[in-house]
């Protein structure tokens, strides 16, 4: 069983206008709206809207982000971001990306996210099935420490 | 007595990197939160705070909009956005910006606002004394037609 | 012939969590980088890259925009950008566009371009065939008048 | 002598409500246009003008981001954006930053960034005085490690 497949999933966009600078490149914050996109549409691939789950009073912050550039994207570049899930705790998660551009990386990153309670704003955990049963299996969520 | 004092106010700022494009200008997107920072002054400047509007409940919901672009504006311009109210209804209002770097008046542009309570997303009356007492006096203010 | 067809595209996109803001409904700002999307994809599907059209030293700089703000975009929501070629002059142009959520129509605009030399910064005649031979046939191109 | 003085500079900014998310919080993403802000500040203190440094056809790219996300700012916030010089080599440069609520922290991060000329795309070296004679003396400078 290739588990890294259930784990990653990919999306795509195209650079926007508004998306570049004076550089003539997308600008570096930029790409944390690509993560947000990329996280995104791999919680709908694992079956979990993240309207939904605000709408259940759950909500992501983040918590750390880190990005390497590489090499810079264009305007109407067609780009791929790859998410990956790296690690599932009882109240936080961390996902990695890779910006592609065809088999090109241009950027990568990771953003780690602590789960809370939208009404008092405390840590809550993770809703059940997110990353355990619907995903990886109950024995892959227990793998990871809860803190 | 100088009634367009009252209903004018000047913000400054600076472009920023990020909001310039690949053409080397400001994105011409930007120009509307210019406006946005151009009315939270303008309403400081009367004695309101748009965040504390938003604590009693009250939210202003854009309905229209209109720019015109002269010339452009580019990285590290100082700008002065000077903003007017041009009108106040019962439940609505409306601003005129010009965006000026020095005396040059590079953009220009209205926008069109709506009251509401944001429990219902009703629309209500504009808090008391926003236009009325302090700013204009109470004639002003029954001139504008309600709608 | 139904000319109506090669003067409107369409385009989908998702809104973006990045593009809300703390009325939890998209930025009034945010509609002009839509448009932005809409034209460029409509250009695509009249023959013409703008990133080329860019390379041969061709811009097009906007010189006015109105939006007329019905309906509130929310974070996830899927909307098309209906894109409409309205006037096509010598070194000029206009789009006008509607976004929609499914069928429901939330918010529509206009904005006017001029063509430009990128080098010297000043207006030239739109490249041929834009609006002329492959889209609307040379009667169209002629019917309008140049400035 | 305190040569963190020297190294470090301030800038004030106020949250815009564009600024925010649906979370009613600043989103993520924009606190990199935050640090931007911090450093070309941080170069005009240090007596460079990033827009004329790139007239003068050098550029700084981004290679490196990091962020910390403590606790959130909010829209109307004032904030303290705190730019400290971290190193510099004879081709690159580090910062850090501290995004303050008076004297809170909610933010912080380090951005690393290496300096090119723009005509060719490739590294050069920095030029004179950046960091060198005006700022920390030619000893500070060549105690760090060219690569």
């Amino acid at each position: 069983m290739n588990r890294g497949d259930h784990r990653t999933s990919e999306t795509r966009l195209r650079v926007r206008y508004s998306e570049t600078d004076a550089q003539r490149i997308v600008n570096n914050g930029v790409y944390l709206a690509y993560f947000e996109v990329g996280r995104v549409e791999w919680l709908r691939n694992a079956g979990f809207s993240y309207a939904e789950l605000e709408r259940d009073g759950y909500g992501f912050v983040v918590v750390k982000a880190e990005i390497e550039y590489g090499k810079p994207a264009r305007f109407d570049d067609e780009l791929t971001v790859r998410t990956t899930l790296l690690e599932l705790r009882r109240a936080s998660l961390s996902f990695a990306y890779k910006v592609l551009r065809g088999e090109e990386l241009l950027v990568a990153g990771k953003t780690r996210h602590g789960c809370i309670d939208i009404a008092s704003g405390r840590p809550v955990r993770i809703p059940a099935g997110l990353g355990g049963d619907r995903i990886f299996g109950a024995k892959d969520f227990h793998e990871t420490k809860t803190r």
